[in-house]
């Protein structure tokens, strides 16, 4: 259930039910010369709706935008810092429980995310417990770290699934956006994959954007495929989480 | 063009052109019995994405988390402290104008977000004039405050439009989400009015949440129309605004 | 009452009769080739103590650093960034909260300080709500806005009041001050009014800093009508916010 | 040269001849039972205010709420946390640093004023130096520390002078307001001194609020002189400043 | 080499032939009811001075107080806020940058501060890249995670090592302090490990601290050699870390 | 007792018989051509370690980086930003105060810090007094001003001590580390003594980095003096400073 399309009634009765919460975010930012700036949001999103759907649970907007600074050096990535995106996490969270919601369930679309949420997690922590507020639970998940899409990614594309703009996340925007969907053969095939520092020094060493990636792999048809084992590898996490 | 169907080439190639983006923003708050949580962000949306594909331009996903302190005493709204939201605006901002943009313009949902947009309209001016860095165009527009919505809503509601949870903005809505709209009368059909603090003293003096308003007169087909019109009056905004 | 001028123990009595407080704010920045550059300091500081005496209201200091970065480009002009001036305003209502008053009205002489007052109350209502800290009724009134004021200020200037630098604002200073009365004829005699960003887009549009004013036709015996209009609308406004 | 009554060419032809300015430095807070609230910022601006007359020196608006985190527990008192105040300081020398002015003297009216001036001239020379903007000379005076206010003090008042609510405090205020002047002997008639921490402490070791200090001793006479002692200590010292 | 065992014309010397630096970092933080406090921040400051001495690199003071917020349930368990790390090492990188350092290593002694690191890095990223300073390259790796460390602790200890208050990190302060070395079985002789959220959590399911060890199996014979593998694991990526 | 030597149950049955601890704090910064840049840490953390023996108190590790802005002129000096050392202090202290400690020492080798300490107890005081947590004596205390050192240091070095790279801090530094010491003779032999501002203007009137010192007077012997000395003088301080 989308929090946009229920009324305040509606949250008041649920939370009589169940006291979990999804939050799905992601990242505006590039995905290489085939892949769509929202690539991150997108999935996320569509993941955490689809569990919403299959479980019952309430899902916020998504957080569109992340940490994505090291993508800055291409033109359309949108970025908070990993302090307005740490101030961001607790106004959200605070507000989830100051209505009685007290497991919130992050679901991730950008691996970049991940240590500023464990990092706003801390501080969140230490802000209430100070405060002597309610405890909460709070985790985060990332929508292929699940067995289920792990082993189809492994299947479909073995080490050319690489580390961004991969095939896998393309085609879940596929399959959203089958319009969009472009498998063109970029060069090379398959993009190299470095360490990396601030936005100069990815471009520097990652040109088109991609990293280890070839997205031209990916069909809408597998994304499709992709995104229902994601949804249900996100349940089950769900569901483990609420009884935890 | 919504910025997250774009890849990263198409936005270099359209900043050859335009340097002007439109960054829609709403907020996820209690919109009376009746009404969405998202009626905010989800009408700012709209509207922003109908002018982009009228103008041919650039639409950033929509901030969906507004400044919604005096509604937190009814569950599901969320907010971002005006402080924070100050960074979100300046992160963002700062963001596209390293990619080139000068022009940006918020289409704005929510009559709460007005003055932390313009606070931080000048935070951020203030911060780039120290720092030398290049000076940019920002603006903010809400939706409805153009000629043909305004003489539409007179027309259709005269003073039961009221202030929040308006027939008009849950009309739009309903045009989106039509199995959402729920067009029963509430008691009183019309909703009391008063100045408001915090989200206690919003509560004690607007007990379902509306303020003003009659939301039963709102259909989908109303909304369509005044989705129609608030592009138009929008687009013509933009303009002028590229062009100032 | 000046709450400078009075001690602790007179302050404690007083609460005991009222919890009301004036807080005077102002801005320091230019005001056009013949203007003070403290105008909206002095006129706010002028009629809060006015109103404190007409009502025995106690008022505090005036806050004579605004929101002014937009007058940045001119030599004299003070501002404080708006999350600064957040900051302030936090620390002098929790300050006042904690001595007991309970509504806090800002009369404040400077129009670009509004966006930043509404901000800064609703940051301070969110803190004070999670922290469960006594509600307070904020509010601010600019001193030229009751309807007698207005009223004079429309028979004597008409469309030559303009905006920045305006004849009625320069007027009541130069009651205060008449040495500094400087009545010259600018060219062009009304200056030009546009939208503005920054502070180099400001003078760029404004180079003289007067926007839409001829302060010509100013005189020190208006300003003192206009003074005394003031304090009377502001003191309404003082009783039905106390009663409110 | 009081800045809020110069104009803004005023102020920019002033800066072809000295880049010196004064900003004055107070508090509000309690000064015991006779003691007015405003002393400390009163004091400080009178002074500024003298020595900008007789030195022709910009004089900013006194920066009347300083850092009286300690006095809180006494009806009346405002604060800055420091933390504000740094941001407030910085806010001000940027702008001042910004219009051409290099050395910057604040005249202080508030021992606890101190640490926070220290620290936030810190703050504003690393933050310059890392954004390679101009070098300023930063310094701050307590009004009371020249040779022959100390001398005047100390043969007027000798140890029943105090640190907090002094009878050269109070004087100096008396003569700037002699119908507020309000010489009883209090009880004890020299208050205890301890050293404190914040404002519960403070309280309970100084209940009246003095600390030290026996102001019945006080006289408007006596504050006169104190005045213009004062002036001539902190104009010597600002010349030594500028050339410095 | 120890850089506070430097002076500055010996930094000067060494910067014109390298511009890396080592920065240890740990945290004072329980671990267990045998373990030392400070185990985290003296395992980190030995390995790091040891490389220094291996690799004739600088070696900053250990950063001893990490991000430990989930142990502040147990009593002389210290933290910093995720936040105000990030400013810490905000600020230590850009004087280190300030000096000419380019590549920065900050050998770790703890996995709670990683997170923080990591977001912390793309903060500084960001902030410089937005100020046009130099690019820097910063990376963190734990102290244990070298081959040769691994694989000695798997054979000595296999799974009993656990994830918090671990047998080898005991160890390795117990070769620094063989004094405080107390080997006594606890009960239950391997502790359980959770997944953990805030102090409150924490504590309740890890009661005395341990997470899935049993640091009886610890000996500071063991420690040193673990400590000597550390020296060469970590030299080895610092060599690497120096050329990438 | 240094608390990085302690477990977790010595530190919780410690608090039964005292809440008092010491932290010392230090600087790492230049020291001339002859001083070691760790210096102020060193010293501080020395003198603590050993008042913590003397008087069966718990000692903190040594906050080795502190407010050192001035000295960045000079390569490897560190520093935190006034704002970042306030930001840890808060933290050091609220941790400490979690547990019961309600009387903190620090313990002080670095002039440059006891304005921010001075700004950061206040608001840390403040900020508790608004949460409503336990009332803390906070305290500083610089290990060179006890009677006893004081009269050491004039009998040893009379005018020839100075302020920054003193003969005192250094003959400390060299008793700790002997191999380190550096007697020979600067140019000039007494450094210059300025008042000073930022880094540049720091260097620029003190070339060599010293302040008004002769180090070539310091002696390992000495420092030895010193350093037993600075114990029992803070050891008396702390005495009283427990009993206040």
């Amino acid at each position: 259930m989308r929090l946009s399309l229920m009324t305040w009634p509606e949250v008041e009765a649920h939370l009589r039910q169940s006291t979990a919460v999804i939050v799905p975010i992601g990242s505006t930012e590039q995905h290489g010369p085939t892949g769509l700036i929202g690539t991150d949001a997108l999935c996320a999103e569509a993941v955490a709706n689809g569990v919403g759907e299959a479980c019952g649970a309430v899902v916020t907007p998504v957080l569109s935008i992340g940490m994505a600074v090291h993508h800055l050096g291409f033109p359309g990535t949108l970025t908070l810092r990993p302090s307005t995106l740490m101030a961001v996490l607790r106004d959200v969270v605070d507000a989830l429980a100051g209505h009685g919601f007290r497991r919130m369930l992050f679901v991730n679309g950008h691996g970049g995310n991940v240590s500023t949420l464990r990092a706003a997690f801390m501080e969140i922590h230490a802000a209430r417990a100070q405060a002597q507020l309610a405890e909460l639970r709070l985790d985060t998940l990332n929508w292929w770290q699940g067995r289920r899409v792990r082993e189809l990614c492994h299947s479909l594309y073995g080490d050319k699934e690489g580390m961004h703009a991969t095939a896998s996340e393309l085609a879940l925007t596929w399959a959203l956006f089958p319009e969009r969907a472009d498998r063109r053969v970029l060069d090379p095939q398959v993009a190299p994959t470095h360490r990396f520092q601030g936005p100069d020094d990815f471009r520097r060493n990652h040109p088109d954007g991609r990293m280890g990636s070839d997205p031209s792999l990916a069909t809408a048809e597998d994304g499709q495929r992709l995104l229902d084992l994601a949804v249900a590898d996100v349940a089950d996490a769900l569901r483990r989480f609420s009884e935890a």
